[in-house]
């Protein structure tokens, strides 16, 4: 070790890979980020806390166990047992005690029946062959037509499945992917990642978000004469961050685009049980292209691959990370590169495998767990929607700001309609005007929301993206006065 | 949709990331899915059974708890009641019951309080800050120097650690990446997918695959005379699939290397607690470059990541994905965009985090669980130590077989010295004489390895990579009637 030597200098992000310097997620992004920091300096005792608020409401993000949304008592019982098995020798005892319900070792049981010794060896690669079977069985039911285990792959919540298949599909600038826009920004830094080039779809606003396939088309035509293939569109459905669900006739349509020009359709319907209106129905798009094989020509090739998780609806496991994908119509080469590349990450998390389970087999009638876990349901669905009633029927009220009826999802993507005064401060803040408005809403009352230039918007317009997740009414009442006095300060 | 149209065809191959398809991960290869498909065939009746063999003996993949290893008590009680909080409203009756010890509930609280409300919320992007406190002493009573819960990320196992940091690192093809020759494949794989070049760097077989420092400068001013920037070396250590554990002072070489070239280092150190011999020490990467810094000049700008995971060492718990990675000495912006990468996929799962805690800050005497816990664990190391050393021991004895006595992880990677017959023999199959020996061991005995060419190996060498974790000896019996009989078959 004696002789000398020059010691090299550090990397600098120039030696780094650009496509991931370039990526950008917004909810991680800098308001997010900043209200981590006040959230810190609040709890830190060494730090002043001179803030006009005494805690952060995180709006910014779908993660409704970090609030006060309580996880269902059937599935926790269950992944404990999974978890410690030695529950079971006491299984009366506990029964007895009032801790556990019986169903729930019948069904801790069955899992160990099909996942093996224990949750914590590995699984296979596509996940525990029993948990995709009854995947299989919900979907069938769901859709009116088969679904087969074979086709399931259990995967670490959605994104996983989403960044997997993109990374497979993006060749380079060529590959163009079609996204909504405004889209939930996973997309976008997927895009731009794996170094392909992004179609953006605009969706209607003015209609509820709707999606409009003529203009899918057009950017699709456009596309091709300008070089760039269209290997992908990324459906989003109840939509994040619109909230709009989208109708049979529309994904019809999307499916009529994708089999004539080949394009892979990535249905992305982690919201499908987050629907509050009763004139409103999800449809999943496997059903709505097993509908078309069967009652017209053409649609044989159409290949999708649709994703669901266990981080939203009444779940919001999202800590858990359970999810699924389904995969329909690709050849058996392309299956085989999209097993191989699950492979190298071995498996997803086990008990996240076994929440999916849950998710798509809840206690049915006639079950020790069936009431209790029914009334769980049926609050936090009922919270969900009163909520994003309430904070939509604020919004309406409010100068400047325009918002549409929340049908799906737990997000609302209201406009901002700024006064030319604020667009003027923000850019000597070198801000974006909606960054701007979320920073404002941030240090001055403690709600932390996501600009809509992170999920992408048309043209001149503005917006912000808030979840109506937190409890309360106060916080809703704070917005109401910021809002107000942000446009006594700034009224043209 | 009454218009016909003509449909498109279905991808293909060559419509994909070429760089995914070329990657190739040989622990879930083509023998590893034989196997699969060979007990499939054993259990289910409608196939016919007539294999020479009851059981398939997954000796392919460091899976403990999928053969005969236990979980560790303490550690699933309290991630138990992580997952249920109700246990603890009956504390008392549950510690009573003899169900649960006193301190499982201590602990989980503590999580509790450093989680937050609930497992099933999102975490920050690094993890949760609490835990990163604790792994950060525990690497300050390791290595004797401080660490900070700042450079602590928690990761779902080590494997996505190193692909997200080879992610960020690879450029394009004049990024170059040293890696050990035999390796664990995610590396090789990860160098396919990222579109880098890949420096090997060969073990010295005969010398106990010994890590030769003056080999890996060769390479690394071979290759900068090639145009080709080596950015990135991996170290394994204890190694996969070797089990060599380096010495002090080959790490120091390594660093020199590493701080003359500016290098990175990727220290894969997940079999730190796989070590069976009194005179074999692990010495972490990071304890060594800190006492070069302290002592000699040169190494400040050195920049190091070490990886740690809960799915080695006497833990075993793969399905649960826990894993933590240090970084060292990077700049603030690289950084930054090592976070940003982190957050796209928002949180590793949150009871994995749980479970490096437990790893780290194992049961103190004087602690409830410290006896069991204490004795859980010498029971499962001193299993692995005893059946490492029989297998060792009967390859040993073997005609045409010759192996490296383990010192530490849990394979053995022993060279096979074929005779002419089997190699023509392959040929004729068109299969790597490695992957004719593991196929024929496989069909013949439902032992399931993986070839040594999966992993890289000297030029006209073949290996066969082992775990030594199965129970019995039976399955090793039948291994050595197999190779007794194969021998004689092809002995030329």
């Amino acid at each position: 070790m004696s002789k000398a030597f020059k010691p090299a200098t550090k990397l600098s992000l120039d030696d780094l890979n650009k496509n991931i310097i370039d990526a950008e997620y917004a909810i991680r992004g800098p308001i997010p980020t900043k209200a981590e920091e006040l959230e810190f300096q609040l709890n830190t005792s060494a730090v002043n806390k001179d803030l006009p608020f005494n805690n952060v409401v995180y709006a910014s993000i779908g993660n409704p166990q970090q609030l006060d949304q309580k996880p269902l008592t059937f599935s926790r019982q269950v992944i404990s047992i999974l978890q410690y098995p030695d529950l079971i020798k006491q299984r009366e005892v506990l029964i007895s005690s009032g801790l556990y319900n019986d169903d729930a070792f019948d069904r801790a049981n069955r899992l160990f029946s099909q996942i093996g010794k224990s949750i914590g060896a590995y699984s296979g690669t596509q996940g525990i062959y029993g948990i995709r079977e009854t995947v299989a069985r919900f979907i069938s039911k769901r859709d009116g037509f088969p679904s087969d285990p074979n086709d399931i792959f259990l995967t670490d919540g959605a994104s996983k499945a989403a960044t997997y298949l993109l990374s497979i599909l993006c060749q380079n600038k060529s590959t163009g992917v079609l996204i909504p826009i405004p889209q939930y920004p996973l997309y976008t830094a997927s895009i731009t990642m794996y170094n392909a080039t992004m179609l953006p779809y605009y969706l209607d606003e003015e209609t509820n978000w709707s999606t409009n396939a003529e203009e899918i088309e057009k950017t699709v035509v456009e596309s091709i004469a300008n070089g760039v293939i269209p290997r992908v569109i990324v459906v989003i459905n109840p939509g994040n961050p619109t909230g709009a669900v989208l109708s049979f006739d529309t994904i019809a349509k999307i499916f009529k685009i994708a089999a004539k020009y080949g394009i892979v359709v990535l249905a992305d319907e982690v919201y499908q049980n987050n629907i509050y209106y009763k004139d409103v129905e999800f449809h999943s798009m496997k059903k709505v292209l097993r509908t078309l094989q069967r009652d017209h020509q053409g649609y044989e090739n159409v290949q999708l691959a649709s994703l669901h998780s266990t981080s939203k609806g009444v779940f919001g496991e999202c800590g858990q990370r359970g999810g699924y994908m389904e995969i329909t119509g690709f050849t058996d080469e392309v299956r085989q590169v999209i097993t191989k590349l699950a492979s190298i990450s071995i498996c997803s998390v086990v008990t996240g495998q076994a929440l999916v389970d849950l998710m798509v087999d809840p206690p049915q009638p006639g079950e020790d767990s069936y009431e209790l876990d029914k009334n769980e349901r049926l609050t936090i669905h009922n919270n969900m929607k009163e909520r994003g009633f309430l904070l939509y029927e604020t919004f309406s009220k409010l100068e400047g700001i325009q918002c549409q009826k929340p049908q799906g999802a737990m997000y609302l993507f209201p406009a901002l309609l700024l006064p030319q005064k604020a667009l003027e401060e923000a850019k000597r803040l070198n801000l974006l005007p909606d960054e701007f408005y979320c920073l404002r809403l941030l240090e001055t009352t403690g709600i932390c929301t996501v600009p809509g230039s992170g999920f992408g918007q048309a043209e001149g317009t503005w917006h912000v993206r808030t979840t109506f997740l937190a409890p309360g009414t106060q916080w809703i009442k704070d917005w109401e006065t910021f809002h107000k006095r942000f446009y006594d300060q700034y009224r043209d």
